[in-house]
């Protein structure tokens, strides 16, 4: 405090506007917070704020982060408009919160549709603007949204190397490019140290459906809507549902964040469960991310098309069955393997998976310490907001 | 009417939210309306709604186009806050714009803050989107929307090789960019016959200040606020007036657009005319496109921060007397010469420029023909909204 | 056609923006809709359109109303923030909506708060507002919005005397003022005809909980969360799911609607599941309207604090007991019995209403012919914007 | 502070939308700021934020008030449908702000349209909403907005007996009702103490037009568009126009405030002055409230049809002539002639007017304590949202 010279630390904003977002940020948040240099401004946003979305503010609340802001900005409709104009809205109150929290810098995070809102409004007040994750390739709205953040961001922290030579490829400055890893790689790592599980899920969240035994082997099932595939995610949900069905294995099923045609994969989930007898399913809603992290590293594979199977999964070595479009250019470890929307086709794969078992740890998308780079990069690097084109 | 496999003409939605980007599509928006196989949508948006900015719907009505929508969606305020929340009420007004339409693709021109609303309304809402005037370099929040845009685009209608290039470079499939020059040359193009002005200025639109003889030399004043240096709007703006009152020359000053700064600049004119004798300088609020054209290309040259100085007056050969960062990295003809915010050096330019007259014709910004391969285009090229970064 | 003097249809824009407002005028839609000299232009907005409120869009487009405008207005949250920002947001739509119909005189339905901006819009707008169901009383926010309503009409109608006499004495000018009935008592009487059931709900919605023999007496639970006592919410919803358990009465239970605190009373009904054995209770999401009347019609009596108990049920002589704060202020029928949040006193007040049997019909709220009268005179009265305080 | 039960302050946000609200409220806002008990938060938004409209931020930081938000939300377009636009905007803006702030009562000022949205955002979010200035009669959509936010406010502070009976009449139980007189007569009391005029307006101001000779007697004009009339505002702006003229005497001419239809005005009064040749008259923006009262006290008449003329020149006794139906229905004292739009008939009653000198002084609209008792009313009244109509 005597030294003349020490500066106000750094006041970093970061805007969080889903459970997976939390995830994908949390060891970098809990690093920001204690650094020295740092002042922590955590903004929870969009579904982040939605009870029937799971209660993540609950999570980052028991995880100790005080919250600078909630902004409410989700307008009901899940479909293509009012994924706009959720967006539009939310524009209108971060542009108020961020005149109002005054950073230094705005970190925002992934490709969630929402997120653009962030950038636009950080960008166009001249507040520099960080991105988390960004020159993966995927397919879908994602992809259009998270290379337009890249374009509109001063400092970009990727998980891998190809996806930082790719934000150079884009014409980014590759000062501003670090690869720092994936946070959500850090959580996965710590959450591997517990030998055994600590919780029954169905004691601790109810959920709906068959009697897991948690001794015997289970699959994790997580199948999100594709939002250019909006007519076929009843019918795409239909097919994993039979294919576990048949299987008969044990499965926990996790329900689908909000989004356009979310409320299709509902549906189509309902529909099946009245004509069919399901399988030995067991459906929630959402689980913390520890509770899951844990869940998924004891599982014998995961089904579905998240990002958790390539991603985390890599470096725990989870066999991953991904489903349809939604990961596809991503890059991949060797636990994945690729099955269209055919119920016997994807049986066929999960029964593969299950047998082989855990493939070798796999450092891709990081190796536990993305959080602490980011929260150290934040602290040192120069802080601009003009950009160019670098060819 | 009897061709059994006549489709629907293809329904173009083209968004115009200023004058300068009414006046960058106005003989593309001709070619669209004339072609057969193409439906014109034109939505009226933004500053080009407002009369203090000069009545460009009146334009645009008089040139027979009709108005599909008028979207009010300007907050005041005119700092980056409200550039913000224009965005952000855009969306909102935009998606209801489009919902009402459905158009098969949707055009969005340059780089305005406000045009990534569109955008983001049209890409979320699984609508093609078409980008007129990608690939540039200016540096400035400008540089960061275009280049997002870019990124949420689908196809591409770029002015010159080098833009195209810059476009594929960014991961852009290269069968979606088309150089197709820049509709602005075609309308400089056209305004060229006239062998001497249609009109008095000042007869037609008032202005205030020195009476101009327009059978004498004149040059034309176009400075705009650059976003990033509002605090130097008013300084920026008293360097030319002192420069241009020094230097003697008649001159022909118009004000500026609607944007984070401009109040600053009419401060910076307001306070030099109470302090300073401006010299033979006449200011106008807003002409019609085709009138300032006439007025360019009569004139002796352009000096201040206009992308016209370095678009139409290529073609034209008009000296210019670029001033300061806005237009930075931009591609330039012959026609330009390049100096600072400083009232000596810019006396010193516009003196030299004034005294060497016209450069010949440079094509790098288009041939005029640019609006009709734009319509061209749309009939013809693959619409989808998948797209994947090339690498 | 060839009437020299034949006059443009009256364009009359109604608004709706939930279920039950759907109920209170779909009488006088279809007198408007039949009416040769008016056109209907319906709207509707807000949680009307949304899935989990019960796809009253699907109700009205098998009644066969033409749909003029889809208005997603819906802010997520369910707390007063959200409260005032949907209808913010919703007056932001209205507007675009109002200024794309250009109505003659737009209708609103009641006192629900985001109506407000249906009223705010057409009256800032210039366009004459009728509103359906002013002069009552009953609390709570619905109180302020009801009158304030009023207070931007042009034309009022009204269900009762009492209600007339209530909007004249608050300034309005008598001549604007129609005691027409309420068009929901013109359902309640069609429906009357049924002698018996024509459907099962169980059948029909599915619905969780106990099985529901409809031969035997059943009573009818609908209690909405009320603004003033959000704390309460869980503990009021408890207090009767106490009383209808211990009673033993079977119950069909419908699920309250969109507002702030319908999260706690969705939550009141889950925890108590969870700790409690429910009785003879089955819950259900949304009937559609002429079914619920079925059920009510068929019903030994009505709990909770809808306004149906207090309004329909007065001409249909259903016993009902009214619990609370909700519906204070209301003119009751001989029906009725109050009591207060407490599990023994609802318990008695429903054993000896199911005891006492139907009561006779009384016409305070109508006799059925409301809808027909509101279009009548939606044809002929005078339409004017300008009004001033009576006294 | 020893006191062991001394309570929080009561938190009391006040917002000001205009620079006339700030006028009618600045003594209150000091009695506010004085009061032990008080803390006050002033959210100062919409027009009082923008440049064009004379800086009233300025006088309010000048004043030596703390702002504690500041609230953009004019949507520009100046038409009903943006204004409109504007009070949806303002109404998520000031959700935000209330959320933020947390305040104990919310005053809202008087009756400009977007004020419903400051009355509208509290009601709605359960926070007691004070009013001043209702129970006042004008025709218009300002009688809409003000009797509407009678039927939201929890407490009333009126500016006469008069209007505080019509205030009970609509159904305000009495004990909410507070016959305060109006603070903008706080400040015409104060501002007579001047023997002579402490500046000269177009040192100060500028402005344009004439030349005026302060030693000479001169009339104020102040000519506000009337927003039902918006067609005739520019020929309602030409009748005074002439008028003055043609009466020779000087005139100093406010500019109108920002509104439908003033665009209008500023065109009637630019058409004129091209066409005409104006006599002694000069034109201004907007002065600080201080020095207009200062001009308005020394004046020999005030002409138009602003509400000053009814209300602190009552008190003044500055003869008025009031033009046309905006004022229609407000109280008058001694001072007042009303007129209509006709050149002939304005210049007579300006003659007269100003030949017949001051008329007593009338403590109709207050005595100059107005700004005291509401301060020490707000300190002491029941702060509750519980209201029901009182018949």
């Amino acid at each position: 405090m005597n030294e003349p010279t020490s500066p106000r630390p750094r006041q970093v904003c970061v805007v969080v506007t889903a459970r997976p977002s939390y995830s994908r940020v949390k060891t970098a948040l809990a690093a920001i917070a204690a650094h020295p240099d740092l002042e922590l401004h955590l903004v929870v946003a969009a579904s982040a704020l939605l009870d029937r979305y799971g209660s993540v503010i609950d999570q980052i609340e028991a995880d100790g982060f005080p919250i600078a802001a909630h902004v409410h900005m989700v307008v009901e409709g899940e479909n293509p408009t009012s994924m706009a104009k959720t967006t539009g809205l939310g524009l209108l109150e971060l542009a108020t919160t961020f005149d109002h929290l005054e950073p230094d810098v705005v970190v925002t995070v992934a490709d969630r549709f929402e997120t653009i809102a962030t950038a636009v409004a950080a960008s166009f007040m001249n507040i520099p603007l960080a991105h988390v994750q960004g020159g993966e390739v995927s397919g879908n709205i994602d992809e259009k949204v998270r290379h337009a953040i890249t374009k509109l961001a001063d400092v970009h922290f990727v998980a891998t190397e190809l996806a930082g030579e790719r934000v150079v490829r884009m014409g980014e400055d590759p000062a501003t490019v670090h690869v720092t890893g994936c946070p959500s790689v850090d959580l996965a790592m710590a959450a591997r140290d517990g030998s055994r599980l600590s919780f029954d899920p169905t004691e601790e969240y109810g959920g709906v459906g068959a009697d897991i035994d948690l001794d015997q082997p289970y699959v994790i099932v997580l199948q999100h809507p594709v939002t250019t595939e909006r007519d076929d995610a009843k019918a795409q949900v239909e097919a994993t549902l039979h294919a576990i069905t048949d299987s008969g294995h044990q499965a926990l099923w996790f329900w689908p964040n909000v989004d356009a045609g979310s409320d299709a994969t509902s549906r189509g989930i309902r529909a099946f469960r009245e004509t069919h007898e399901p399988g030995r399913i067991r459906f929630f809603k959402n689980l913390s991310p520890a509770h899951f992290l844990e869940l998924l590293i004891h599982s014998a594979a995961i089904v579905g098309n998240s990002s958790v199977a390539i991603r985390e999964c890599a470096y725990l070595g989870v066999p991953a069955v991904n489903i349809g479009t939604r990961q596809g250019g991503r890059e991949r470890g060797a636990n994945v393997v690729d099955v269209g929307h055919d119920a016997t086709e994807i049986r066929a794969a999960v029964d593969a998976q299950v047998a082989r078992g855990r493939t070798a740890p796999d450092p891709l998308y990081g190796k536990g310490d993305a959080g602490l780079r980011i929260a150290e990069l934040l602290a040192e690097v120069p802080l601009s907001i003009e950009k160019r084109l670098a060819y």
